[in-house]
């Protein structure tokens, strides 16, 4: 055998964006999905995991004219393979695999297709902080029909995720809004007699060009406000590094309608619908729009959501631009407190909408559909900022080695606890250094440690001590509560399972 | 704009060697995982979730003098990364990230380390029938303790974890085996005196080299058995091809300990004790395998792990070149029918042992190391063989749309029942034809199916349909029984619930 050169040792670093996850930052998640995969389940929505590898082809992610696949996705060269099969990558979300899994078995799953799925995508993006190349998605989608009912459902179901992982209600609100309503606005405005200060004329002589520019306009009205679009959407305006941005070009007079609509929400659904009206005029699709969000209100009320879970606002832009009909968003309406201090509300936890051309990339055909991702990093943190998780892990009871030989004793203790359904462990260090079993019972986050030396092994008996409470004790307790709460206690050896669980108990 | 060269349109196809799983495929894993995670948390392990990304560097997947990784990864070259970084890989294990992982946080992790990891892996190899280049692997693992306790737990833990998903005790067994007796029988083979017909002489100048070779030959006991043993250890033998594999030239002589050692299972632990020690003589090492495997057996009948559980087997061969000290394996023992219909025993789902360099990579320190894997795929194809997996889906009550205007109507009833904790959905297709939402129902695996025609709202009922009942009836049922039992029912709408709730109890 060649002998192998010498190595220098390899680092142990988790990649760059990446992250890992300990304890029981795997265990709120894990719990947290499945509450949602039950409400899910609930709805008539199946499980779907699909391979986390697609072929690039599929993915969509391979422009035309360039020799490997764009940026975004982390891909690489299959040998051997097919033409068009030679690249794979890693899936970017949980609706490319949607497409492809539709298409491919569209004559065995059942139409419409309600499916949800869970899992973790990969994006090669430059990472920031709080931003990871890795992440969890957490999607539900209804394929296969055009009915409002399969968007009303969602907006429900919706609801029922946020309360059932711990979010009350009053303290979130699902905003619905609608593409169709803005493309109403859109043939409102007179397009055809723009006068453009900005550029060449025939730049501007395709009105899905013209169209396109204003979405994008729109989707900035969360970060720059009323005035900011009416300026982008005239003459243009000075962007916070003091740079000009060019405007499109409209008059104020044709701007009035597009912010008649992001601001034409009422103080209740009948009065925003009543704006809405104004502001599409006679345009067909507009009323279309509205009639849409109207049959979305009029089925959530029937099944008892009303206005203190779901709202239209049309201020809801998100994703405007991408989706194909009614748009909704999950926000968190509470305040916390953030990085530096300032009360801020938290924000939106989910979004999603309606798409009709999931799988006409594939097949040709038009298939409709809607659906929802629910950000479940960000939601875990909600919880997190309202104190609603124990930020404690609970620990296991240790069982410290006084005696070495009879190790076999202090294993029956733990056989016992865990048989108990208690969660325990024997301290499997070297037992020589008892300071260095309480420290490891102390990193452990266990809530008491069990003690038999010699003596106590004659006499029959354990020592328990009661982690939580001797800890609050050395904290903040007088000499007098000191002597009147011992946390460690003398027991015979055949009352440890209840003794630890009367422990258990009063540390809850 | 740039104009888009019209591209052919992607195959919708999973990639070569990759699957999609759905419904109860996802769910009946996830509640395994689930449970078998409840196991590792009672006995005190951890959860670790590490990114799937791995630097090449620390997956040690990359072999000197050559550019790209070697085969068996999923890797990719990263634009501006530093040196040595700059290679990317999917995992292809959850152990090698444990090294990393540990190496990487040894300061602040507990030591002993428990932990446990649960994902999906991925193997860049060619596929094969029922061989996927992604699949699960569910570990456990104790870093930083080389106390034979930590083995015997997670024997333990393993029995708990096979009962806990399904497997009745007396339908597995766990059995137990150790490197150093290996070891002990090798010193106990007089290596130095073998005349070696089939290669040079100075090939085997190296006892590590002769011991790997003997390792490799032990690694076929379970593939070509006692006799084959005995040929590869002596001069040779002719395979299934007819083509002549060259032996290692041990003498008969020099064979037998090896061989005494793979076949001394006895009726007992304390036979196979006595059998082991008289194979390895007077080695040291192989005396304290033995040791090792006593205090083992006796750790685990203190927690009151009998044999009928967990057993020494010298015949478990599996990874004895790769671990260090003991090996562990669980067989499901009952007998299956296999694809030609022959029984055969079920074998192993799960595997382990102690390995003592698993960070030494990236420190130079020692650190002993033990932990098991469970195949889920294999043992959630077990309970199905052994028909402990309920086969149908339990799918959701399928409200009928006999009238699009009331769609308001029939969403009141789901939500009822959703509400109500059950599964159900409004007919979202083109309700048009009733003959294909009761189809689409069957392909739901409904149970029932809800129908409320304008008729039937006139009067303030329902008809409700069971179809499971349904489904028998029409399969076999004679026309007395049809007429008594009936699979359709008018109740009152305010009964909805209650008489769902009445037939999904009577199905089970």
């Amino acid at each position: 055998m060649a002998k192998q050169k010498k190595q220098p040792r390899p680092k142990a670093i988790t990649p760059k964006g990446f992250r890992d996850y300990f304890g029981t930052e795997v265990t709120e998640r894990a719990e947290m999905l499945q509450k949602i995969a039950g409400v899910y389940h609930r709805y008539g929505f199946d499980a779907l995991e699909s391979s986390a590898v697609e072929t690039v082809e599929a993915l969509g992610k391979f422009l035309p004219d360039v020799d490997r696949p764009n940026e975004g996705v982390f891909a690489w060269q299959e040998d051997d393979a097919k033409e068009g099969q030679d690249w794979l990558a890693l899936r970017y979300d949980l609706t490319a695999p949607l497409a492809r899994v539709f298409a491919q078995y569209r004559n065995d799953l059942p139409t419409p297709y309600r499916r949800y799925a869970m899992g973790p995508v990969w994006r090669n993006e430059k990472p920031g902080p709080g931003r990871f190349r890795q992440f969890y998605q957490c999607d539900a989608d209804t394929v296969g029909t055009s009915s409002m009912a399969a968007d009303a459902e969602i907006c429900a179901m919706l609801a029922d995720c946020l309360e059932e992982v711990g979010i009350p209600r009053g303290d979130y609100v699902i905003r619905v809004n609608n593409r169709k309503v803005l493309e109403g606005v859109l043939e409102a405005v007179d397009l055809a007699n723009v006068s453009n200060p900005n550029g060449p004329p025939d730049y501007y002589d395709d009105m899905g060009e013209w169209q396109a520019n204003i979405l994008r306009t729109i989707d900035k009205f969360d970060k720059v406000g009323e005035q900011g679009v009416r300026d982008l959407l005239g003459e243009g305006r000075k962007d916070a590094s003091g740079a000009f941005i060019d405007g499109i070009g409209l008059s104020d007079a044709q701007s009035e309608p597009v912010v008649a609509f992001l601001t034409s929400k009422g103080v209740n659904n009948a009065e925003t619908l009543q704006n809405l009206s104004s502001a599409v005029g006679s345009s067909e699709i507009g009323y279309e729009g509205i009639r849409e969000l109207e049959e979305i209100i009029a089925l959530l009320n029937a099944q008892n959501y009303q206005a203190d879970r779901i709202i239209i606002d049309p201020s809801v832009v998100r994703g405007l631009g991408y989706y194909t009909g009614p748009v909704y968003e999950a926000e968190l309406t509470f305040e916390i407190t953030d990085d530096k201090g300032r009360p801020r509300q938290f924000g939106s936890v989910a979004g999603g909408g309606r798409y009709d051309d999931l799988v006409r990339r594939f097949t040709g055909q038009e298939v409709p559909a809607t659906g929802v991702s629910i950000g479940v990093d960000r939601l875990l943190s909600a919880l997190h900022a309202k104190g609603r998780m124990d930020q404690t892990a609970k620990g296991p009871v240790v069982v410290t080695v006084m005696d070495r030989s009879r190790m076999a004793d202090y294993q029956a203790m733990v056989a016992e606890l865990r048989t108990a359904g208690i969660r325990a462990e024997v301290y499997l260090g070297n037992p020589k250094n008892f300071g260095n079993q309480l420290k490891y019972a102390d990193k452990r986050n266990s809530p008491a440690a069990v003690i038999q030396g010699s003596d106590e092994h004659d006499k029959g008996i354990i020592q328990i001590k009661d982690l939580i409470l001797g800890a609050k004790i050395a904290e903040n307790a007088t000499y007098e509560e000191w002597k009147e709460r011992p946390s460690q206690f003398e027991v015979p050896r055949d009352q440890l399972v209840a003794k630890i669980r009367e422990i258990l108990d009063g540390q809850d």
